[in-house]
């Protein structure tokens, strides 16, 4: 196996900005983390954001890998979704090449889409996917967050995903609903009962509709049922148990393997919320995607 | 039948402030509107804004019932909720009196609550449904908005009530989240098409949960699936079918009755959606409330 050369990998989403350098071998040898996400970019100005952050690590030898939403519409250079089945080579084979003024070469990842059974698309989480499965692996993956995603792997190659809205809804209910208004203004502790009954009401033959257990996180205050400081606890084991309802009931009978990846905070809350319903899940690396990028990185 | 005395009864809600004076025999002989809801008044002076609307109106002969919510902790007088079964006689029964100075005597109507099979609210939309119900009758009522309402009605009692946020939801999406940044800036008109394959998408199979059918509204159009001028047409349908999906299965098998009440627009949504998926259902008064009022007003 020939020595790997020296190179940059950016996991670069809409608020953060992740760097890694990857020395001979695919060992991380620097690291560098800023919240300057494409959001926060000037006029477009993306070369001068990473020249900023990394520039003291960028030579024409050491070629730098791009993946997260600085692929897309809203991005520096947008690269097509490659649509399902998705391998790791497959995305590397995708990448649209750029070259900086001073010879730096720039590799910008592609996106996976799926429209079957329903239209699904990401930017970034693949690495973060790649990076938790062997070659051959058959999993769910599941990664938590503003956007979950719950990504499908036949023998090591994304078959599907779908996309629940459950971080975002979450936050939107809290800053902006008359559910939110109950709350108190000071947030409340984690109620971790609260957010058990919160999953056990999503799982159970009185939820009819993620419509009506949202107004009851409200109704029930109103009424006694409970304190309006757990509200909070209480809707997000609503959400998060609607997300798991579902994604388990496609992911199939049986015990399928889960992996959940991500932040350790949410990681948790899904972990408790998969042990409380009796579901075995796995806990994937928290950096996960640094394990995707060593791999495409990796001559085979 | 005693002839009935001139009476007043409003409809006093977040956003509006609706009043009617009956003559009398019970019919309507004066009306009154103004977006005076509880919401724009200030420093809880709700008298204040009682006598600049109606003030002409008020007189110590004419007894004022007040509905909504204005009976509501964020109202005039908090009223308790009459638990179901609930009967329009009960809830004059708790009403609770107060008198002016001027010697108008004022009552505050209670709302109606359930705990089963999970705790729901309601105050002022109790009035439209006994407007629209006879007095023997059994029926589910509809009535769309911001907190759609599902009631029953068993032999003229409210026997249940469902809230769903559909309304809310709609709107918070549409200006805060992730899939309304992807709407045109100047509102698409209405397509109907979009909106029935929205709500047809509720229904299927390819449907697993509103946390991931929200989603596909986004990422649909971001691969082309259908224009972002659909966007908004295609969200209110997939809300709207979510709660048609969910509020039919429990309003049972069979065709139950059903009857929706409503603003005109919105009731047109919720009939064109029903009938798409081959459910029966009648239109209600707009002016429901009005037609409860009269039963309330009207000696028995």
């Amino acid at each position: 196996m020939p020595a790997m050369r020296d190179r940059i990998v950016i996991d670069w989403g809409t608020s953060n900005f992740r760097a890694y350098r990857f020395g001979p071998g695919g060992m991380v040898i620097d690291r560098h983390q800023a919240p300057a996400g494409i959001l926060t970019v000037r006029d477009g100005d993306f070369e001068a954001v990473l020249r900023r952050e990394i520039g003291r690590w960028m030579t024409p030898e050491r070629e730098i890998f791009l993946s997260g939403m600085i692929t897309s519409r809203n991005g520096w250079v947008e690269t097509p979704y490659l649509e399902c089945p998705a391998t790791l080579a497959g995305i590397a084979a995708k990448a649209q090449r750029r070259k900086l003024s001073d010879g730096v070469r720039l590799n910008f990842m592609p996106g996976v889409s799926t429209l079957a059974p329903s239209p699904d698309v990401m930017r970034g989480e693949e690495m973060q996917v790649f990076g938790v499965v062997a070659e051959n692996s058959t999993a769910t993956i599941v990664l938590p967050g503003t956007h979950s995603k719950w990504v499908r792997v036949v023998d090591g190659a994304i078959t599907g995903l779908r996309t629940f809205m459950t971080g975002e809804l979450f936050a939107l209910l809290g800053q902006h609903s008359i559910v939110g208004r109950l709350m108190p203004k000071t947030p409340a502790p984690f109620d971790e009962a609260a957010f058990l009954a919160g999953v056990d009401r999503a799982f159970g033959a009185e939820s009819i509709s993620l419509l009506n257990d949202i107004f009851t996180a409200r109704s029930g205050a109103l009424l006694g049922a409970f304190p309006v400081e757990s509200i909070a606890s209480r809707l997000s084991g609503m959400l998060i148990g609607h997300e798991l309802a579902a994604g388990l009931a496609e992911a199939g009978q049986g015990s399928p393997r889960l992996v959940i990846v991500g932040d350790t905070a949410l990681v948790d809350r899904y972990s408790k919320a998969l042990a409380h319903r009796g579901q075995a899940a796995e806990i994937g690396p928290a950096d996960a995607a640094v394990a995707g990028f060593r791999k495409l990185a990796t001559p085979a």
